[in-house]
């Protein structure tokens, strides 16, 4: 099976288990909408890559990898469900379909992202079942990604804050679930997660550059969601700091950064290889081109 | 260390764990204020009291089991943060004191909820640090408690449905943790869970029937948060099925079934005393003697 098969497959585990009956329909609706079909899985792709790339040296099974990808992913799409809500962005789109909120209601959407996130340590600890020290080093490093007080959770809560730690506040937001993402990946294969956490760090910066360009140069029919939502909201962005062309030369100063900070192993070339190819994929080539 | 004083440590652990600069402080702000000054935290000390009449042929460690539980007073405690936000209860008052939106603003509120439910986690990997197998056992009850498709997520989630399984709604919204609480407490010091399931959902019962005893006959005061939320939203209740002395002898046959329920073990006798203490808690004497 093939990274993103792997990945799809973890996540169908996870979510049909949350729908045996008597279970209340609603909620499991909420919960699928909200994970299928997917974005660019680029949380658990990172995920396995690592994984991938310890493995020649570690050994280490990538069923364990992908259950932790998944985790990541379930994590990923409960804040995307949560940021959604009224008291926050306010979307009604969410991946070129209506948000979970506009498609369930308010009170089932706030619950489906409470209900992902212990799906996703659930699927933690199917994922590890036959290895629980694997499960004791991924826990902590999953919850520092998505927790109080610099997780993906902190980084939302920034925004409440009148006086605004732009480093902490850009870290936790988007970086810190990359750096969980390359991290977990080398420890779901119980390799030292240390040397990979400035891999995650790059590309999470890389992605939030990115992610700022398209907010200001797509528009919502082909973001999938709503556009112009930085300037609406006042929040801080690379392109507001930098204007478009500073941007795209950050975001590939970052592209670079992130592959020279692979560690030297040997699946090393091949990591490296596909950091640039994610970097494409951040930024389609049509809207390089828009700006060149 | 007592019981109460084990918990409050292992509370304050993991919250001060979140409370590490640079954080956001409104979030750090409403995190505690959703979990100090506690309730009765009578999730964690059924885990306890468990885990010691465990203890005398297992062995185990009890701060392992102070954590667990304290993990369980997380998922309470992030559960009635949630439940308190306008879309739901729109609930002023908790425990005495502003509910955590009317405090923090209800994105604070959403994101303390979200944070409460990821520390748990962490603090059961904390507390399971020498003990990776324990760890990979109780996850999966703890998770079973809190999200779907029969946690008290889905139990909430239940209310938003045209046609209530009325069985699966409260079993979920209140006996699911009491059971994880439970059979999390064996599962903390190596013992078998399944032989204490039954005290576990006896004693959830006991407490929903209590509740709804509570909801009509003490005031908001007394309480620490609105009265009369069963008639207001129209919701199942054992005192509108049962009449109020139906109910208190529904309530004196669970805690019966509770103490019956307890297997047969050295901690046994212990255990079974526990339980009608916690009933006086459950049922205060001044509101027995009102409707005697």
């Amino acid at each position: 099976m093939d990274a993103d098969a792997l990945i799809e497959w973890a996540l169908e585990d996870a979510v049909s288990d949350s729908e045996t009956p008597p279970g209340p329909p609603l909620l499991a609706g909420a919960i699928r909408h909200a994970v299928f079909p997917g974005g660019a899985r680029i949380r658990p792709q990172l995920c396995l890559a690592v994984a991938a790339a310890c493995q020649e040296e570690c050994g280490g099974d990538l069923l364990v990898s992908a259950g932790v990808g998944a985790s990541l992913e379930l994590l990923h799409c409960a804040s995307l469900v949560h940021d959604d809500l009224p008291c926050f962005d306010g979307a009604d789109m969410r991946r070129g379909k209506p948000s979970v909120h506009r498609t369930f209601g308010e009170p089932i959407a706030l619950l489906a992202g409470d209900a992902l996130i212990v799906m996703a340590f659930s699927a933690l600890a199917k994922a590890c079942g036959a290895a629980p020290a694997v499960l004791a080093r991924v826990i902590p490093i999953v919850a520092t990604a998505v927790g109080a007080p610099g997780g993906i959770v902190a980084g939302q809560a920034w925004e409440s804050e009148a006086q605004v730690d732009t480093r902490a506040y850009h870290r936790a937001k988007t970086g810190a679930l990359f750096i969980g993402a390359a991290e977990a990946g080398a420890a779901s294969v119980g390799a030292e997660p240390a040397p990979w956490r400035a891999l995650g760090a790059s590309l999470g910066d890389a992605y939030q550059v990115a992610d700022d360009l398209r907010d200001l140069l797509m528009d919502g029919a082909a973001l999938g969601k709503p556009a112009g939502q930085d300037e609406r909201f006042d929040r801080p962005s690379a392109v507001r700091d930098l204007g478009v062309r500073g941007a795209m030369a950050e975001l590939s100063a970052l592209i670079e950064a992130a592959a020279d900070s692979v560690p030297d192993c040997a699946g090393a070339p091949a990591l490296r290889a596909l950091v640039h190819d994610q970097a494409a994929r951040l930024m389609p080539a049509s809207l390089a081109r828009s700006v060149a």
